[in-house]
């Protein structure tokens, strides 16, 4: 039943999407603001400050280290980029001594890695940093600036304005990047400062000017931030769930995998969290020294397919039980799906038991793949089993395409796997002969 | 000045303590609780139920892997052990189908190990996971049935009983241990229950009758958890601190470190904040599969020197800087010292600086040792120096004993360390010629 609704819902929207062609799958690499901030003493922090070695550390990282090829490839410039000054001709201009090549020459190292550059901007006099803000009759010089540089995307705060202002302002920077001819996707701040939702925030105007928006609050660097974020996602699914779809991202914030607050555990629950919600991936974290550990969590292939399926619906919470564990679910292409099993415990790990039908799935007999541990099993629509979920853990299921029940089926009996099964990432995680 | 207060302190309280020679500095083991809770399903959940298998198998991994001969040496049984009814003489029995072996056995395979074996018990009609309780007539019984098996210490709880019934029957119970002729340390839950602080809870009485009392909550697997148990503690340290000693502990409860809530940042917070309180160290956790980096953490040398410092004053907190910054001091034998630099931030590292004579040292040089990196330096009492705190963790520094200022002193003269210094575990820290 969700699968059909979902699918329709997906076939509705999809043609009311920013019309840049970006952004199809939910956009991935990594943006600086989580991790460092404002940071511009680079004489006595130097691995820690916002400057162009930063980026061309980054990008080299995303580069060298397997990153691009799994889609992290937008290596995004957040606040404090920028000098105090305008030039004298009013266009924006990189900090002369953290940028000292300048941003273009930024962008040609980026590109030549194979890498796309993001920057940021304020819908305001000012960045929420202090820097010069975008008014509203400088929007086509910037958009202008960003394109000439080569920019590829734009993130668009809204610190130091009003609700009018941002009304007139990002709709008209949405057309003034399209109007530079370079595709810039178009990433909007705007829901996030009015609440995130109805009727201050319009979703369909947003699916038609955005290829991404900021809903809710900024992350920080705590599990309590994540639940947070996600919480509010999830209380709030009918009603942001719905305007996501390939092109138009709701944005829970980054990724702060790799940093400093959170355990194994809540790694890998913001990492499958992210992916059934449909988000943005973009890491903020230190690539340079980012542990083994952290990076399997966000290299995953199988929850990146997950992620990164085409259809691009976003999913939602099922259940929430009073044990504290509750279930999550993303509809994907092919009748395939995701769950996650999530504790909210504090004690030990718990056995959570459950049958496919119980979640609303009637079709058969269904395969499973867990993405952490790779353990698969076969169930029937109807049987019960168990997942044993660990405190703020997650159990992270990839479920197949149904196999319809025969009428002499026997459970032991031989499974014919389905015949066209291409979900990328996924394929080389699978034992052979599982499907 | 700080110093030579605490040094006096001791010096005072030393002669009070239970007299059973026993915890002359804070215990270190292994307690179930936390991790294991009342988990008796053996059929289903082998690895995680309470039950003889579970104690021999933690006790073969702190005689196998190193954890023995670093001072962890109590495997300790909590709440869910005992049969629901006592037997025909009226003492406490092994559940017979967890424990088929009974707790005598058990004793011995732990003493064969060189391990101690606790156990734990109830000041009440029931435990609070309902098994049966000591009542105030049964407390010589049930001492001398754990003297009969060779337990080694005792947890006594507070559940299902109220403050007279508690009054009577704590000292009661130390007095019957003490009768029985085993030495069995002695830890008390009653200042839990009666809310941990004066005039409620007397601390003088506690430091004759226990070697270690629970003055607060249960601690939960959540970082959230880690920091309330932590700041109470803090908050309260004028009242609780002076009643540490050699031979009474206040209890902070157990180490989560190796659990699922507490990133690596917050594992070290937590060792280095115990270590400072001068705290029993009890880890709750799965040795079988614990990770390096947690066990790392666990076996530092360098913070169970200082844990275990013989002098067993314990520290506490000396500043809360608006920037999220806490230090924490924790005076050691041979005017050494231990500081913690806490960070309460969830953005980025904290580049704080800090001057020793700014925390009240006054006496001349000082080196320093970070017991996580084992960075090394030197600082003269009234130098600047810089320390980068990670959010929602801690830099951590050994101070040795200073060197007095000489007259004709110069910043870059060869130092010539202390003539006797013996610190457990440290000295093989430390690089050669640092001293």
């Amino acid at each position: 039943m969700h699968l059909a609704v979902a699918i329709l819902a997906s076939a509705l929207v999809c043609t009311l999407a920013l019309d840049n062609g970006l952004t199809r799958t939910p956009p991935m690499g990594w943006l600086a603001w989580e991790r460092y901030r404002c940071g511009i003493d680079c004489e006595r922090d130097p691995k820690n400050c916002i400057s162009e070695k930063l980026f061309k550390d980054m990008a080299d990282r995303l580069s060298e280290d397997g990153w691009r090829e799994l889609g992290y490839v937008y290596v995004n410039i957040d606040d404090c980029w920028s000098s105090m000054e305008r030039d004298e001709r009013g266009r924006l201009q990189a900090d002369p001594k953290r940028f000292p090549g300048g941003i273009a020459n930024l962008a040609r190292y980026v590109h030549d890695r194979g890498l796309k550059l993001g920057i940021y901007g304020d819908m305001g006099t000012h960045t929420c940093g202090g820097y010069p803000g975008t008014n509203l009759d400088q929007i086509e010089t910037d958009a202008q600036t960003f394109a000439d540089w080569g920019v590829d995307m734009l993130k668009f705060d809204g610190c130091y304005s009003n609700e009018s202002v941002q009304a007139e302002g990002y709709p008209r920077m949405s057309k003034a990047l399209n109007a530079t001819g370079r595709r810039i996707a178009y990433s909007c701040s705007w829901p996030a400062y009015r609440g995130g939702l109805p009727p201050q925030v319009n979703y369909t105007q947003l699916g038609e000017i955005c290829n991404l928006w900021r809903n809710y609050g900024d992350i920080q660097d705590s599990w309590d931030s994540v639940l947070g974020v996600s919480d509010w996602f999830f209380k709030n699914q009918d009603v942001v769930g719905p305007a996501a779809g390939p092109g138009k991202w709701n944005d829970p914030d980054m990724l702060i995998i790799g940093d400093f607050g959170l355990s194994t555990d809540q790694s890998r629950s913001q990492m499958a969290l992210w992916a059934i919600m449909a988000a943005p991936l973009f890491m903020s974290n230190d690539l340079r020294t980012i542990s083994s550990g952290a990076r399997a969590i966000l290299q995953n292939k199988a929850i990146l397919s997950i992620s990164q399926d085409p259809m691009g619906v976003q999913g939602k919470r099922l259940l929430q039980e009073k044990s504290g564990i509750d279930v999550y679910w993303r509809p994907l292409s092919d009748n395939g799906s995701a769950l996650v099993f999530f504790s909210r415990r504090s004690d030990m790990p718990y056995r959570y038991q459950i049958s496919l039908s119980k979640l609303d799935y009637t079709t058969g007999i269904y395969k499973m793949y867990e993405v952490f541990t790779g353990k698969v099993g076969t169930v029937e629509d109807t049987s019960e089993f168990t997942v044993s979920v660990d405190p703020s853990g997650v159990v992270m299921l990839y479920v197949f395409p149904p196999v319809k029940r025969h009428r002499q089926f026997h459970a032991n009996a031989k499974l014919h796997g389905p015949a066209h099964f291409h979900h990328r990432g996924l394929d080389d995680a699978i034992p052979p002969g599982f499907l």
